[in-house]
């Protein structure tokens, strides 16, 4: 009997084309909300908050906008009034009710700001309050790790990096073919025994990657941990190469995650050698043929270009998870000690 | 005979008054070159990048600007132009010339940004670049791990965080007291053999903050990490709380740090109980007296509010590792692997 997680996680491509669906005809409505809007700024926790990492990155690098991640004390602990006037900003949460992700979204609309939600629960509280709300169309999600809802995420994200395009955007054609892609990937997943292996055997796991499929890397890092209990850091690899690369040694799993071209991939195959050279051993997702044979055990990645390979670059590694938690004597579903709807104060600290 | 680490970690107080003076008499200049620019992104990596968290919370909650924190690649990798006109890019490195930090702040120069450098180097590429440079007066500093220059950063963006805010500062009058409270909390510091001991024991170790005072943890987190060659993982309480808690346990130790007071002090108080409930043991820098009860171990914090308190809680933090990185054979003027000025590509991928 299979594991909500793993039907989840099959369901993604059906749920992408859904996602699609219901998006896309909103870009109009995006593009006209944020036209008085140069900066684009992203609220989110969890899961969530590595979909906006990826946005940020699709905002500032396809769209052309600076782009930011909130910090939610600001409005929540601090209550300090900012001037939002020119502000886009995109807040994100699967169920829509994480309190402190909703009073941050009331928070910057008194604040100015024009809104944007993106939530898995059309009649939630965060929906409720935003100019315009894109509703990913996951259905029901009842593994508590997301998996479908992230990347039902991305592609609403990518819809909206599309949208604040405009005319000639390098990504709507690519939009399209990311059902089929993601299903192409998770029909390259039936032989992951060796990177299991390797992760159960692993004393301490770091997962890296930059730029565009940074976000990747923090979510694959954060599902590791949280359903496979053990403690792994997910970091940039300019991050990682700045100073903690000194202490990765034998004892080591580093897993880096790459989309098949793009500018930082020549970065990535360094850190690749440096890695592989200081003795510890090595997972590539994703890449290029030359780095997937620098690799110990690589896991294929999707056939898209950079800018939306994360939607399918993230598949993989949730497959990996849901095996190892299994293999490790865990119940995937519901990793002990984590609720779906996360909440990140006892108290409403505003009372 | 002390280490060089241990004489940088002493000199601090000196170096905090002498960064004061060498950058007080340039709040004028810095309020008018903001004038036009009601954003602000920080730029840097490693220590610096921790320092501009600190940075980007006084920014928001003090001066009242949104704040960002710039992502590098965008700029080196992906070369991307973005309409920078309405922002002040504030660059922090204490050498001044990290490659990746001199790129980005000539392309934000080029988008059109007003540019702030943060440098102990007044003759380096960063500050060459600038349009007003704060120069920290920490002398030379010859431990790899950067205490001093680090501490002299929290202050100079201190004072840029009060240019930024005009009259009516609240900071305004705790900066002139920052070298007394930095001087006593280091008079503190003579019994670490506790802390030393829970930490030099664990199988895994967690240092959390929230808001004004999250670098910090980020901050001790790194120098942790890299001086005594152990992973760390640095996180806010709400990210903690979202999902790692699950995993935490009794072969961990957390660290919390919090200033006596502020509106984050409850939720940390929150953490302690659940820390503590799930077995973990529990280090705690700062705080309040019911805090500093609820710990296994505690080190005082500085007699300054919150806004300024990052600058004092932090040098706890660096007396232990440093004393802990001998305790465990390593030397902490050079720890294995790490380089001081530190480069994050191996060569410049815009060649």
């Amino acid at each position: 009997m299979s594991t909500w997680l793993a039907r989840e996680i099959a369901e993604q491509p059906e749920v992408i084309a859904r996602t699609l669906e219901a998006t896309w005809p909103l870009r109009g409505q995006l593009a006209t909300l944020a036209a008085a809007c140069p900066h684009v700024t992203f609220v989110a926790r969890g899961s969530s908050d590595n979909a906006c990492v990826y946005g940020r990155y699709l905002t500032e690098v396809i769209a052309g906008r600076p782009a930011a991640l909130a910090a939610p004390s600001v409005a929540t602990h601090y209550r300090r009034r900012l001037d939002l006037s020119d502000t886009l900003v995109v807040s994100v949460s699967q169920s829509g009710a994480t309190e402190e992700i909703v009073a941050t979204q009331l928070w910057a609309a008194d604040c100015g700001a024009r809104t944007v939600a993106v939530t898995n629960e059309p009649a939630s509280p965060l929906a409720d309050g935003a100019d315009v709300t894109l509703v990913t169309a996951a259905g029901v999600e009842r593994a508590v790790p997301a998996t479908k809802t992230y990347t039902a995420q991305l592609t609403a994200l990518a819809v909206l990096a599309d949208a604040l395009t405009g005319e000639g955007s390098p990504i709507a054609a690519g939009l399209g073919r990311l059902p089929e892609a993601v299903r192409d990937v998770l029909a390259a997943t039936d032989r992951t025994d060796g990177v299991e292996e390797l992760l159960a055997g692993a004393d301490h796991t770091i997962v890296s990657g930059r730029g565009i499929a940074y976000g990747t890397a923090l979510e694959l890092a954060l599902k590791l941990e949280e359903t496979c209990a053990r403690p792994v850091r997910g970091l940039s690899y300019a991050d990682l190469r700045h100073g903690p690369i000194a202490i990765v040694g034998a004892d080591e799993v580093v897993v880096l995650i790459a989309a098949r071209g793009g500018p930082v991939l020549s970065g990535i195959r360094d850190v690749a050698t440096q890695v592989r050279s200081r003795g510890a051993k090595l997972v590539v997702v994703g890449g290029d043929a030359e780095l997937a044979a620098a690799a110990d055990e690589h896991l294929a990645g999707p056939d898209l270009d950079e800018p939306l390979a994360p939607i399918g670059l993230i598949v993989p590694g949730q497959v990996v998870v849901e095996r190892l938690a299994r293999r490790l004597g865990f119940d995937p579903d519901a990793p002990t000690g984590l609720a779906k709807v996360t909440q990140t104060d006892d108290a409403d600290p505003r009372a």
